[in-house]
This record gives C-alpha cells, structure tokens and sequence, in this order.
C-alpha cells in the first residue's frame, strides 16, 4: 500500500516560530525521508472560513503567506503537493456523505471540538460549519487515501473520529476507505512553544509570536523582552529552568555545535541549564545566546522566503498545480465512495434500479 | 427577473395519492400556467440518504419509480428539468460555504426539523447530514435561482431558514443569491391526505396509501376498506363528515361532473355530505363513488406510467439530460458564490493576494 501523508494548516495569519517546531520542521523531514510515496500539504482556507465566514479577506490574503512560510522551511513542490483546499470540492461531496455516518451527539463529545468551541466562546452560536469541521477533516484525510496524519497531540480526537467515519464507511458500503494513523512530533519538547509572553498558545491578536517572515531585528527584539523567571531579580538569584520560555525556545532550537560558537564557556544545553539553576547566570546573556541559535535557524528560512517573495506568480502556479493534482487524486476517491454507496447511477449497472 | 420554480420528493417509496393532491398536481398546474421561465423537480437522493444511509439501496431503487410518478403524473421533460440531486455535486458545495452562515441553535430551533427529528424516533442520535437538511435544502433552492418554492404548510420554517441564509450570505458578501417565496397548494383542503386507516399521516410502513401505481383493483380493494365514521353503524343512523377519510378523499378528487356519470341523485358534494349527515347513506354506497372518480382520476395516470415503464431507458435519459441541464444552472450560481466570497482564487484579479 502506498504511504501517504496529509497535513496542512488554516490560512488566517503567517506561520511563526511554534508552528515551525510543532510541525513544519517535521514535515520538511518526513517529506525527504524517503518513507513516503505522496505528500499532500493542504491550506484549510475552507476550514479557516468556518469561523470566519464574516472575515474572508483575512483568509483569502493568507493563503500566499502561508504558501511562502511553507516554501521557505523546505516544503518542495517537487516533492509535496501544496493545494488550497477550497480547490477541491471533491472534499465537500465526502464531507456531504460522511454526515450521514455521524451522529450529533457524538461530534458533541468530541474533545478538541468542546475545547475549540470554548477556545473561541462560540457557546450557542457556534456556526454549523465550524461544529462539522472534524467530518470535514475526515474528508480531507481520506480524499487522499492518507496512511500517515502529522498531528499534534491536541488534534488526536479528530484522528479517533476520522477513525470510526472509515470504519463506519467501510462496514455500511464495502471496504472502501484508506485507515488513517497518527503521527506524533518526535521531538516531545517541541509539541507546544509558548508566547514569547509566557502564555501558553501563541496567537497573533496577543502578539506574542515570533513569525518566520520577521526580520532579524524584529526577532531580536522578541527575543530580549522574553518573559522568564519572574523571581529571577538578580544576577545571582537561583532560576527555574522549568516553564521558563527561554529554556522552552532552548530546548527547541538549540544544538550542540552552537555553543563553541555562540556560547563557548558551555559544552551543551544541560550546562548552561546547571547554571542557570545555581544562580550566577543572568537572562541577558541566554537571550543573547538564544538569539544567536535563532538567527542562526531562521536566517536561511528568511533567505529563501525573500526570494520566493520576488516569485509570487510562481508561488501562485505551485498552488494551481498543486491543486490540480489534488483534485484528481480526490476526484478517483470520491468515484471510489460513490461506486461503494452505489450513487454512481448512470455510470453503473441499471439493472437493479427498476423493478416492476 | 426569472420566474423559478424548484420542488421535488425523497425517492424512498412511490408516490402515492397524497403526493398527487398535495403536491404533484399543484405542479403540473404550474409547468402548464406559462408563468415560469424554468422548472427544475429534483429527486432528492441525496437527502434521502441523510436518514438512510445504512439503506442506500431503498433510495437506489426508488429513482426511476419517482420519476415515472412524476411522468405519469403530467411533468413534461420538455418544459421541466427533473434531476438527480447526487448527480449535482455543486449543491454540496454551496451548503458547505451555508453551513457557516447558520448557528447549530438555530437549526435546533428549526420547528420542522424537531418535529421530523421526533416522528423519526432520532432522539440524541440524529446524524449530522439529517440535521443539517434545511441548510443543504437552501442549497438546492438558491443554486438555482428559485423565486418560488411550492411545498406544504409543515415546510414553511426551512423555507424561512433558507431565506435567512440568503439574506445573511448577501449581507455579508455582497448581493448574490435570490430570495424564494413560497406558494402553498391552492386547495387547503388537499394539504395533507390521511391514509386509508384514517391515520394522519399516509406512509408505506403502515401500508395506509394508494398509490399512483396500484392497479385499479388494488384501488377499489383499499378504498372499499377505508376506515369511515365508527359511530356510523347503520345505514340510517346520523354520519360524520369531518375528519371522515372517504369524504376528504371525495374533496380532493370530486368534480361536480362525476355525479351525472356515476350518482345522478345528487348534483354535487355538499347534498351528498347532507345526506350523510342526515342518516339514510350507506358507507359502502359513497365508497363506491369515490372508487368511482378515483378511478376516473387515476386512470390516465396509471396508463401514462404504463406506457413510461415500456420505455425505462428513456426514462434513464430524462433523468441524465435534466441532471446535466441543473448542473450547468448549479454551476452558474456557485461561480456567482465563489466571486462573492472571493475564493475563486486562480479566476481574480490577484493582486489583493500578497502583501509584503
């Protein structure tokens, strides 16, 4: 069977450093592992509209930036097939039929569904759209005939009930949709970086996110007002390492070979962690240390975004293509699923549509 | 503006008597009045399947049994567009984008869907597509530019909630889609034919309906065993009128000519029902009657289908034909959509697309 991975994200703002971490770096490594046969990256702009259905314009101008961040961290078309999603409506006649498969009740139960409802204080009014999004998402998933979804942990409901939607299909219709699996990020620490403010999610209306499209004077700046230990007053003050947003960003980025040249009186993270614990160890000189590891890491990530940015008509030709060829993989899945419900009326068998 | 008609049925049984009342007769009366620039009568599959998805081939193999009611019936191919709903993927499309522009509340407080959830026993197990019908039911409407929608009294909230969605998607994305009134049967008397047994509701699970394709013994057997006042025991005694199934039937169907031909004692209805009133009229002799002008009534109507059901693959045809002609319609619409919402990407002006 071949392996296939779907992935993706809503086009509602640029990328940023957390998103970097917690997926793209991943996908830039699984897409050159060599293990997989297609790789499908997928702008949600469709799923972004579901609660920003009053707001298209923020989707519609964030679908290039996005398409840029992924260009910039290594996605290749060569390699991936980028697509906007609302360019398949194959994806909407799945979504359509897998509504069936589902109750009420039970897109009600799900997990990441109750805490996004919460997360954006829809309440009652939580559009229908938004609501569906995990059938959608199933839609998305198994268009492709995805074996492999990179996910954070936050998203493995959805997965679930992708899940029982293929196993619901199959029993009722016949063996016809692909099981998806999960893939967890292998580096735990990066699941989730905070805000450069401490706060959990980043998010662009807190601002406290450190984008890969800013400049390196704009990351420095983030970089140096970092929250860390607030009880870390003096120099001399032992401080937590832990839960401390500059550690976290460390823990991230940092490899070893950065300290001989950035930060020579330490041989590795755990050292310079000691230290910081001890006392003696002032939050200047980490950020500057930190600032150097991320220069160091998005320096090339901005190169390559600059020069994509002067190739905004090719970008725009990688999405059609892209989209094109995502259309027609959707389109034979889509075949597939009317054959098995047997909707494929005037291209099927006839004899068992009348009966006297 | 366009004078457009958009009706249709869920091809989960043949249509029976109450359909024709109801309904079908009403639209024939409508197709014939030159008052309409196009026609379009769909054969709901697709919503069909929201509540019976486990059954797909119930709904299969009702098709083509539709459409030679329709047929039957007077719907003339070449001034209405009888279509497959499935076979128009456009719809999903459109209800998709709806699905943002409605509150899961508010469909919840949708009168016909909480009185559709109850009758189908659905409780806290309602699948999603089956909740979310008024919603693919304004896509159907609006994709083609319905002005009028002719359905019973119990439908008028999913006429109010489409018309909702249509005021919301013009509000928010520019004037795009057209406003649908909806025409109520001429004849309030024929608004909803019982069932033989006297029950409500005609419906194929209690075997209560005549249908369009019974044979005409078939007719006369169930009409000879409809249920009729219980308190008229004799002959003599003193008869109900009201909510007595033989006479709403009568009211349907009678014309005042029938009673020369088949009971030239009275002139007209209102003396039979006076009669009935007074005592001194046996059941069996009115049931005779209606046997009578039912017979009258439904006999062209059953040689029609006979001679439809001789000439299935033309039938096959219409229903293909009228497909593509309401996709090339559905297209239209959702291109309008699509440049409203501005996610016809590729097909813009680009330039509002990046900035730096």
């Amino acid at each position: 069977m071949k392996q296939v991975i779907l992935t993706g994200d809503r086009p509602t703002g640029r990328l940023h450093v957390g998103h970097y971490v917690g997926s793209l770096k991943e996908r830039v490594k699984l897409q050159n592992s060599g293990d997989y046969d297609e790789v499908y990256i997928m702008i949600a702009d469709a799923q972004a509209l579901t609660d920003n259905a009053e707001h298209p314009e923020k989707v519609r101008q964030n679908i290039i930036q996005v398409a840029l961040d992924y260009l910039a961290c290594g996605i290749d078309p060569a390699k991936s097939t980028i697509f906007i999603q609302s360019m398949v409506p194959e994806l909407t006649e799945l979504t359509f039929y897998y509504m069936n498969l589902v109750t009420v009740a039970r897109v009600q139960r799900n997990p990441t569904v109750k805490a996004e409802i919460q997360m954006r204080n829809f309440e009652a009014s939580i559009p229908v759209g938004f609501f569906c999004y995990p059938i959608s998402q199933a839609a998305d998933i198994t268009a492709f005939r995805a074996t492999h979804v990179p996910v954070g942990e936050d998203q493995m409901p959805m997965i679930e009930q992708c899940k029982e939607i293929v196993h619901k299909f199959n029993t009722v219709y016949g063996e016809t949709l692909t099981d998806p699996k999960i893939v967890l990020p292998s580096n735990k620490a990066c699941l989730r970086l905070p805000g450069i403010d401490g706060k959990a999610k980043m998010s662009k209306s807190l601002g406290n996110c450190i984008y890969l499209s800013d400049e390196e004077a704009d990351v420095k700046k983030k970089i140096m007002s970092m929250f860390t230990d607030p009880n870390h007053l003096r120099v001399q003050d032992p401080g937590r390492v832990e839960g401390n947003p500059v550690f976290i960003y460390l823990e991230a980025f940092c490899k070893d070979e950065y300290f001989p040249e950035f930060l020579p009186e330490y041989q590795n993270l755990e050292e310079l962690e000691d230290h910081y614990r001890r006392g003696g160890l002032g939050d200047v000189k980490v950020k500057k240390f930190l600032n150097n590891v991320m220069q160091a890491e998005l320096g090339p990530i901005r190169a390559r975004r600059k020069e994509w940015e002067q190739r905004i008509p090719d970008v725009m030709d990688i999405l059609k293509e892209g989209s094109r060829v995502a259309e027609a993989k959707a389109a034979q899945t889509l075949n597939d699923v009317k054959a098995s419900m047997r909707i494929n009326y005037f291209d099927s068998d006839q004899s068992d549509m009348y009966q006297k």
